[in-house]
């Protein structure tokens, strides 16, 4: 046998909470175009693409359409999915692509949502971690720390050796493992052979081990490029660091030398990003991130973060507590943690305009080749008006075309359904008028898979 | 005779930029619905119904259709307004209410957007001044200082007697005027015989004087309630103080013994408004003022004031440099110092809810009994979705009713008009579809008053 092809296991869990109010469950931090209007997860292909072109994304049904979306950007149309129904966290996902994959491929498993820089340096890690890979080591990726950082877990090591694991430090501890030289950062990526990953599961977490074993064999394969995973439920959720780095023997660790930044706070963020220009006055060292004007007077050290439903103000250096107000807001206005005034569907995306007594106006946007489900509502008429692209609109049987600068009207309780076969985005804007237009009064007359995901 | 009668005359010229984002040209402050969804203006109103049932407004053309909606809001409709063709400070204002009012007329002359507390000690006040002014004096009203406050002038006197008018102070001499005990706050209010008023100015400012009866001459009266004047351009602008108060021998000063507050700046306004709730993590002694959710960390002693478009934030005690911040944008982007996203016309309202390249959609809401004027446009289609009330749309030569859940539309270059006949207000959404979709590509077909306002 030659050298062995690595695979580059992508995971897409996680929401990057800490970011809030940019980050949203249905917007997760992987996924913002902050980074010269890139995001981490586009990126993080892009870097990978210097290693291997065998891709494989584990993911949850909510991210997969805009994960879908995005590779598109980038011009990667046949990267195959592993969807899982629920999130299990990173040791059952990676036991999932690895019974996908043959026992010799060498697995490389990174997280979607980590900043890199230095392609030369990155690429000596991970040519250095595949030859140990190769031997039959499960390999770790330490990160030389820069400061005492309490948000990480540690890897104690002796060259490639791993003397210990340790969990978040508190400070004190933190300055100690900076002072010893020998401490590293956990980062979250791997890299092993899929069998030895599974022996070690097995031996290690054999409940783990059955359980994944049991969902994957209940697997469906919509096409070449997406497996869904189906009854999960019983599957543990743990880490792949608890379910087997800190138990097995067969554990290297590799000194990464590249620039690494985890971007989990604003704090991290604005080290990557330029703040918008505001007008100061006796105001200085501010981050501003907004689309509208910013003025300050007299205020300094401050991290503004303005959104069109929620406005975040905090200290540099305290942005951890970001979490606090979000676990807050889950109990009080868990919307505000879930989406965007702007929300990303399978078929496009929509945004409330207005919101009021006895009407709504939304922006609809229909990507190219996409439709959305048959449908109707019991209590509000709807008026659409194309702004740009060709719309083809069912109402009841009748199809027709709704071209630029026309419109159509779908009375109350009308099936009607919206299509855009063409080649450029339909952009509408509708004009809900009803006693009641919460979004949940909608009979779907259709049982497709998009449905599913609605 | 009887007792004179007092005559209110209500100065609505000045836009409080210390309020801004608030407050804009187009929105000033005595505007703002701050108080219990009153304006400063209406309770200007209401508070000196109290005095007198006979009032008489100055003001621009700008504010005009703005001072009418809230007048009719508390009911308030047959108030006569003067209407200036430029702002000219106050001397030239009395001047043309003292020339529209008889000789004996005792006018009480009152800021528009200043906060008064505590009705029995202002009527006392009022009632000293009266007594003082119908025995032919100039009378002005001083509020006792409860702060070294650099933003005030100050009457320095003796019983009702006042020695000198002093300038804003510096912070040392403010608050040697604070210890001296007999120095009072200019309140900006005044009480006098019109025809008192007119010697002193001719006496004193012979060419203000000159200047004003000139024009005043050229007045036009639209109606009983309406008076416009014209060619004002060569009226001084000059402020009651420097024109009178501080030459003539003929002034005396009541103490107020009421609270009030000028709303000048943030810090002034928020001891009177409450704050939003906000989420605050090791966060306290803010304010907020926002539609949207704020939620803060580690920071202390700030005012936040987030609109639609701009967003303000200043420590306390230092609001007073928004007004460097309005000069920075007059300079950079003037529009953001003239109006808000909702623009106040005297049809009624509209407002922008999206600008996007080949369209534009806008809310127009529309009075009773309202119309705008017959016009057509060039590089634009209208789609109009009437979502509450009944529309009378003239397209052409044809005239139709578009009612609640109905749509029409007017093709680019097609004469059109808008018209609510009704008795509740038309609300419509408005989708601009053209390659160009600015305010300016608008031909009016009629020569009406309105037409002129705009």
């Amino acid at each position: 046998m030659g050298e062995e092809v690595v695979k580059n296991l992508i995971l897409l869990g996680g929401v990057g909470s800490r970011l809030w109010p940019l980050s949203r469950k249905l917007m997760p931090k992987q996924f913002l175009k902050l980074f010269n209007k890139k995001s981490l997860f586009q990126l993080t292909v892009e870097r990978n693409k210097f290693i291997t072109d065998n891709f494989m994304i584990i993911s949850n049904i909510d991210q997969y359409f805009i994960a879908l979306d995005q590779l598109e950007e980038i011009n990667e149309l046949n990267i195959p999915f592993l969807l899982e129904e629920i999130g299990k966290n990173t040791a059952p996902a990676i036991a999932f692509a690895a019974l996908e994959s043959t026992k010799e491929e060498i697995l490389f498993i990174t997280p979607s949502d980590h900043l890199i820089k230095d392609i030369d340096k990155y690429k000596k890690a991970v040519k250095e971690a595949k030859d140990l890979a190769e031997q039959g080591y499960l390999v770790t990726f330490g990160i030389n720390p820069t400061e005492p950082n309490i948000g990480y877990g540690y890897i104690e090591a002796e060259n490639n050796d791993v003397l210990h694991f340790h969990e978040k430090p508190d400070e004190s501890t933190a300055k100690e493992y900076l002072k010893k030289g020998n401490f590293y950062w956990n980062s979250g990526m791997f890299m092993c052979k899929a069998g030895v990953f599974l022996e070690e599961l097995q031996k290690y977490s054999p409940e783990v081990y059955e359980e994944v074993l049991k969902s994957y064999k209940k697997r469906q394969k919509i096409n070449d490029n997406q497996i869904r995973l189906k009854e999960m439920k019983t599957i543990p959720d743990i880490s792949i660091d608890y379910a087997i780095m800190e138990k097995s023997d067969k554990i290297k660790v590799v000194k990464a030398e590249f620039e690494w930044n985890d971007v989990g706070s604003f704090d991290n963020l604005i080290d990557e990003i330029e703040s918008k220009e505001a007008i100061e006055i006796d105001s200085k060292n501010n981050f501003y991130y907004s689309d509208k004007l910013i003025a300050t007077i007299g205020i300094e050290d401050l991290i503004v973060i303005d959104t069109p439903d929620a406005l975040l103000i905090s200290k540099k250096g305290e942005t951890q507590k970001v979490k606090d107000i979000v676990n807050k807001l889950k109990k009080e206005k868990k919307e505000l943690t879930e989406i965007h005034t702007i929300v990303h569907r399978p078929w496009g995306t929509y945004e409330a305009l207005i919101n009021d007594n006895g009407y709504k106006i939304k922006r609809i946007i229909v990507k190219p080749g996409k439709r959305l489900s048959l449908q109707k509502h019991f209590h509000r008429s709807e008026h659409w008006i194309v702004v740009s692209g060709t719309a083809e609109v069912q109402v009841g049987e009748k199809i027709y075309l709704v071209r630029p600068n026309e419109s159509t009207y779908i009375k109350m309780a009308e099936v009607h359904r919206l299509n855009n076969p063409g080649k450029i985005p339909v952009v509408l804007i509708e004009a809900q008028v009803g006693e009641y237009t919460g979004e949940d009064d909608i009979v779907r007359l259709e049982d497709d898979f998009e449905r599913d995901l609605k």
